[in-house]
């Protein structure tokens, strides 16, 4: 799998200088956006060399060994490539080419003589009728169609989110979203129809990769529902996925789009459920929840404090907690005590209300008194930025959310469009509404309590094991149930 | 209540030149912000000026007529200063000052003196505890604590759509996103605690009010349900209402904040149904919605056409559309084969995946056959901006919607940074995510529904008194239940 994020060399095929030529932008990208620096060959019918990458008729006649084939022509000449890249020795294939299970009957048929190919050789797909793959590490990236400046406000960083994506759209959203974000993409990888390589391979892929922190999918259907489940299962990161066709009327448009049987809903909302995988509610969220997971500790319990300045926010997100199923803390005399000696705050009950006129003093205070106090999981802030002494607050306050375990959905009342540039400005991990905010205080929930079951109940099998052997756990497993 | 919104006079009571004085930033906005041209007046202890405006010790010292009294002193002494407004003539009074009944029992012994005083001199009375008045049209701003360059942003165009808002933190973020939007605030009133004029109070006012196209509300709770009600029945204008306390630990919160008994969310909720109010499901819904009124004819049926050259956003769109409990247009093989006529377009059933090449042409073809088909009432495009002309076309969209009478809710598939930024440049209607696209159409259906019941109620009530009288009606309404 990792030569499709890594590979020494490649060839661009159906790559030409004529215009709106497609693969030309992926050889443009890789020849002149990026230092990317293995090699790049462009295969036409002219053998024509492409924004400088060395041109031939056929894959066969590039003279040195070729890691990966792109294939990017009209349908009807794939299956004929595919074989081309087999006696070649290329074992790594993409095919962004559209026009086959999504497509009808001849495309079908034609879907089968690549999978024929693919068995014959030896060979992994990615795609048909995908967008490709971009690694921001190494700057590998054969999307076809990108653009210079969206090349480079893409690839500027190294980040640690990987994603599967089955459709080309979406991952321009969520690459444009980073941009103004606390976190990057590290690679992605979109699937396209998937004969062979699915969303469990490359799940499987990214829970391995040392530099993937979290998992990001978009998928309209599931290819195999039982090795899916079982992938998910084995999962160590937290990975968040949408899925499309909650309706039947979403399952027939996604079946066009990438030809998915898109009628097993229930599978994948099982198989999430039993996996630990956080079900996106909205596209968004695959772009704004990953941060909750990067820049704050785990919550590991359901009381949350809420402070603010605002105070219409004490009401509303009370109202989003309760509904989310978490729980708002319930403060002890003692920490109310602790709170008034502070300074001049209107209400110390949860939720917490301020008041307009604060110190950065009197802010640090109320953070110990919190995320010290064992009446208290997590916290959600909200903050107006009257002032800049607020924002420098707020950036000490994702310092001691390390120092202390706990984190904080931090959401500031404003715009959302200045909202975005306040992080974008300052760095820190803002969430852009109070309904954001707490569904990632109930994602980081969710995914914290999963792992824990887990882990308790592999710790009290091997318990059993060790106590009493094989036999034992049975005994063990028939009385719990 | 026009005095609030059209003083000619205004004496701000309690603004001082002492530091952090709030009172002094009302005077401030009014003499050096504004172009207001009427006179104000500043009342403290020392008689002084501020900002400009002449300084009395009492108000009776003015010896102008003065139309409106803001009271932003300390709680104790406001009672005291109500009654010399009574005692000046003022019959109009805003009291911002905070600390009664939200604040306890002290607090409630001086909100009935305000009350009695009130009674006494027959005058009206907004708050306490509120941020005060705005009205973008004569630039009058009674705002405590407003600075230059949000006063300038928030003042600049003639707005219509008018609020009533239980807090001011919500204030600032309708005015910030509308900035950013292609529409703007006409009034806000800030009501806080409401001991006198109250959520329906306004209703009543905004829906007489010639400058007020769409009437928004933020509410902690209601103060008298039966009144809210009957006012809320006889709306003839869009009512998009937020409030709080949906929950107990919400009422709760609420509770503290504004001093409501919040624990009347059934009431509301009920009132809204009847009235044909649309409860807003997210603060940012209260200046998202808007726009669906003011800048597109009503959708007067459920059958929605999408079409997309983002393919992925067929399957997202048709999920959230048919749990909006709206449809997706079925397109008789007649119009999908006068589509398949305009250009090589991918998918012709609806949802419409356009593919990435459209010309112009192209686009106002699609329109064209869409929109003129009695199969569609109104369209959900997701075009992506990938060419300069992909905006030229979505801003003769616009104008064909106007013609045709059917809505189009426009999502342009990117990060919400670059919608945003998109919708300010050209000043088009767009929806920041799909699920803002289809909640604009769910609620215009809506609203469109209830009004169209009730026009029909009533025309079938004034036909039966016609033919039968008043008894003939009685008995054809018992027929009927």
């Amino acid at each position: 799998m990792e030569t499709f994020f890594n590979p020494r060399s490649v060839a661009v095929i159906g790559a030409s200088n004529s215009p709106f030529n497609l693969g030309s932008t992926i050889c443009r990208a890789l020849s002149e956006f990026s230092p990317y620096d293995g090699q790049v060959y462009a295969v036409n019918r002219k053998g024509e060399s492409v924004h400088g990458c060395q041109g031939y008729v056929a894959v066969t006649d590039i003279p040195e060994e070729v890691d990966l084939g792109v294939i990017i022509t009209p349908a009807k000449v794939v299956p004929a490539f595919v074989r081309q890249c087999g006696e070649k020795g290329i074992r790594h294939i993409v095919i962004e080419s559209s026009g086959f299970s999504e497509g009808g009957q001849e495309g079908s048929a034609m879907q089968e003589e690549i999978d024929e190919a693919a068995r014959t050789y030896g060979m992994r797909i990615m795609g048909p009728n995908c967008l490709g793959v971009l690694n921001t590490r190494n700057k590998f990236c054969c999307f076809y169609g990108i653009q210079k400046d969206n090349f480079d406000s893409f690839i500027q960083d190294n980040g640690t989110i990987s994603y599967v994506i089955q459709s080309g759209g979406i991952v321009v959203i969520v690459l444009e979203s980073f941009v103004a974000d606390v976190v990057r993409a590290n690679k992605i990888v979109s699937i396209g129809n998937k004969s062979d390589i699915d969303e469990a391979d490359m799940l499987e892929y990214f829970n391995r990769d040392d530099s993937t922190e979290v998992i990001g999918m978009y998928l309209e259907n599931i290819k195999d529902g039982r090795k899916f489940l079982e992938t998910a299962k084995r999962m160590t990161k937290p990975v968040i996925a949408f899925k499309v066709g909650r309706t039947s009327e979403g399952s027939r448009a996604a079946q066009s789009h990438t030809a998915g049987m898109a009628n097993n809903d229930l599978i994948f909302d099982n198989a999430c459920k039993q996996g630990g995988i956080i079900r996106a509610q909205s596209i968004s969220e695959l772009h704004s929840l990953p941060k909750i997971f990067t820049h704050m500790p785990p919550l590991k319990g359901k009381r949350i404090a809420v402070f603010t300045n605002s105070g219409a926010f004490g009401g509303i997100t009370a109202d989003l907690l309760v509904e989310a199923g978490l729980e708002m803390a319930r403060l002890s005399p003692e920490t109310q005590e602790k709170l008034s000696r502070t300074g001049q705050i209107f209400n110390v009950a949860n939720p917490i209300d301020l008041g307009p006129a604060l110190s950065m003093q009197t802010f640090l205070e109320i953070f110990d008194i919190l995320l010290s106090s064992d009446e208290v999981d997590g916290l959600l802030p909200v903050p107006s930025l009257w002032h800049p002494m607020v924002i420098d607050a707020i950036i000490e306050l994702t310092k001691k959310c390390q120092v202390y375990k706990k984190p904080a959905a931090i959401y500031t009342p404003n715009a959302v469009h200045k909202t975005v540039a306040y992080r974008q400005q300052y760095h820190v991990p803002l969430f852009e509404s109070p309904e954001e905010a707490v569904r990632a205080l109930s994602v980081s929930y969710q995914y914290w309590h999963h792992m824990a079951m887990k882990e308790e109940s592999s710790c009290r099998r091997s318990y059993e094991m060790q106590r009493h052997g094989e036999s034992g756990l049975y005994q063990s497993m028939i009385q719990s149930a």
